[in-house]
């Protein structure tokens, strides 16, 4: 067998924040790029992880004390130059979680927008585009948005949701009856969201068979037929 | 740095045969598993690949003679148990050809129908049965089954392939208003197919920009509504 190769997982956590889609970096605590902000990620332990979504899972909730229910495959990276400390393989993997649970910025923690982001250290920006693309055309025929709500929210809210993650507004009437064919949500019973509107609107939640897998159409949200 | 890790990479290549989805297997001729019928690919090799692709590209080429202008990342496997050497990550690719440049079946190399497998060594039957859906689901609304075609063919000969990746019929109309859309086939001037139909057909292939890229369309072939 050839040289080894340096094997990592690195994780593009997704939220939103003043209504537009950002990614988490953490500051890095070692050396290569210490003090760089960057993607959470580490080292894949042979000895402890039973596969990559497993490393991915148990350093996402090491670096910032987060489990998310939706954990996903990305894109694997690879190549003699991305990092400098050899030849790597890097396995990413995307999450999406509810603003609410995030630790607030700080020294070692931040969110950035994913529309302007700093440049980043190893090929993280472009695992971090990559990630922005595929949930955004995940997002045009599936549940995945509703990851980043609270366990309640109301019609307009998911609406603004997807429209955040879309990048472009939706048409109220066939976001509805996408919804409905979607087939995730239930309403609360007896619980209405008061909030601004003229009138209270129903709350909804995710059904419970939809917690862990995405609902997916077979057609987009805004196509063109 | 831990334990090292085993990275090699495995490609799905499909093809058509005899009107039916079928994946090229090889003999393996080391242990493990040797003799035994699997996918074609190998370990990188860090002197001399610059990425994972690469070495997909090269296993495939040293072990088929097949050069794929189509070669795309599937997903990557990994693991303890998979691979008998020990922890291992395998960066999984996919290909589509047409029938007539593959090598015939033989001693080292054989078709087998994607809707019959036989058990295949290591985790190779859920890396082909990944490959299988991601390559039907992508053909809804992609033009990547045009790859399992020749360099010419007609429009009837066209939807067969379709109908043979998505396991369904496809209505005529609705497809060829599909490839329309899709705007990936020039005519080729002057070139008709007299075949067995009671008129010639006109032939078509790629326009060049598609050759190495897909065109895809927002909506699927068979979406409901």
């Amino acid at each position: 067998m050839a040289t080894s190769i340096i094997c990592t997982v690195d994780v593009v956590l997704l939220t939103l924040h003043d209504g537009d889609l950002h990614a988490v970096l953490l500051r890095r605590e070692r050396d290569p790029f210490k003090q760089a902000w960057a993607l959470p990620g580490g080292y894949i332990d042979p000895e402890h992880d039973q596969s990559a979504w497993e490393a991915a899972a148990r350093l996402l909730e090491q670096k910032t004390g987060i489990v998310s229910p939706y954990l996903e495959q990305l894109a694997t990276f690879s190549g003699p130059a991305r990092d400098p400390r050899g030849w790597s393989v890097s396995v990413a993997y995307y999450a999406l979680v509810p603003a609410d649970i995030l630790p607030a910025d700080g020294e070692a923690v931040k969110r950035v927008p994913t529309a302007r982001l700093p440049t980043l250290p190893f090929d993280h920006g472009n695992i971090l585009q990559t990630a922005v693309s595929r949930v955004r055309s995940k997002s045009q025929y599936s549940s995945l948005p509703v990851y980043l709500c609270g366990e309640r929210f109301t019609l307009p809210q998911l609406q603004t949701v997807y429209e955040a993650v879309l990048g472009e507004p939706v048409n109220k009437v066939s976001f509805r009856r996408k919804v409905e064919e979607l087939g995730m949500l239930e309403p609360i019973e007896g619980e209405m969201d008061a909030g601004k509107a003229h009138r209270p609107a129903q709350l909804y939640r995710l059904r419970k068979e939809f917690r862990r897998r995405l609902s997916v159409l077979d057609r987009g949200l805004n196509s063109r037929s």
